[in-house]
């Protein structure tokens, strides 16, 4: 049985979420709630379901629906999270959503970032 | 200066957040701070500082410190993060946190979930 | 052009290789080619391909799809890797690769290092 | 016992390896061997210890620190490993190995990648 469980924990599988992430949610203007349920979206991408809906989100969250429904309209009128249409192989026509937004909008943070401690360091030097 | 921000974005890391514990969480009675917090223990935990304040981590959260002293007494309380104590090289007493518990935690349910499986099945072929 | 570039990379995915895989390959009588297999495997596990074929492995690999074929038998042989047959939903029959074998056989190995530790503690304190 | 081998499995820990490094160390120029020299060199850092010697990375490889350190020297030269030099807190002169270099080169391909894509796009519209 034991070794089992880590082989079970194993498929379980893993997220990876990015320090910056975790650094930076809250200056984004996004709140932990917010946070955790992006992580959710990254985990049913990752197993396979690319557009979950606001019950299978709150399911596992301590909000109801109709309150999850609110965040997810909410974090795409901020350009953090982003909805894709597409057609499937047959013919289907389908929705998904996609955090490259928010990874752009992390790489804008890491850039301000370093332009501040590049400024920093040049006045230094001249001082 | 495009290359470079992969490599800042690599250099600031990532973490491993096992579904199980996304999946589980509301399950064990934390709520979406409560992730978040023992997330950002995580990240302090791998960056070098096992034993960040309340104050350190209120700093990247929408809670203020003192919420977050008692969000970090509660999760001690209920058994699933840890202090330990130690004494470093230079003879100097220090304590970390540790998130053993936490894992232990979602190991018990891991097995608990497959001991239902296993009876389902059971019953499944018995019928 | 530059921030996007962040958007790829993340797109691209990672996988999360086991330290202790890194630590035991050798022991458990595998070299560098093998390892780098296992997580070629991975990878096209991770993407949705879960039987890649020998030449699919081999054009990654600065091997031979021949060799690879041994390789795979090998692994197999050695009971680190296995082949999961199932029917898919559509009914069609499927083979997959599976790394259970080797996870297990992993948590044998931490499982032998934890005892060899426990019989050392106990002799230190009796001495 | 048996849960307390997931404690050990999760604080063993893991690293991240992008897919991309997967798909394009051969392109690159490495074998399965520099590559795996380059995951060990990761783990390494990872783990506190910025510049191991090439015995402590021989010691988990099949080939000898002659060969090892052969490997090394091929990587610095190939400008995908760099070494850093710089002075710690209490003074002591230091040298690390960086990985930057690696991840700009895999910046470069992805980049280059890209570009072709974008060239085939413009090229299908057109015709």
């Amino acid at each position: 049985m034991d070794k089992e469980l880590i082989v079970s924990w194993m498929e379980a599988g893993m997220i990876q979420v990015p320090n910056l992430l975790l650094r930076k949610y809250k200056e984004i203007g996004l709140d932990e709630k917010d946070l955790t349920l992006l992580l959710h979206i990254c985990t049913f991408i990752e197993s396979g379901n690319g557009f979950p809906t606001p019950e299978q989100l709150a399911e596992r969250m301590t909000v109801g629906s109709d309150e999850c429904s609110g965040m997810l309209r909410k974090l795409v009128q901020m350009q953090l999270l982003s909805i894709e249409e597409g057609i499937s192989e047959d013919e289907i026509h389908f929705e998904k959503y996609s955090l490259s937004p928010l990874w752009l909008r992390l790489a804008d943070e890491l850039k301000f970032e370093k332009k501040q401690d590049d400024l920093k360091n040049t006045m230094h030097e001249e001082s």
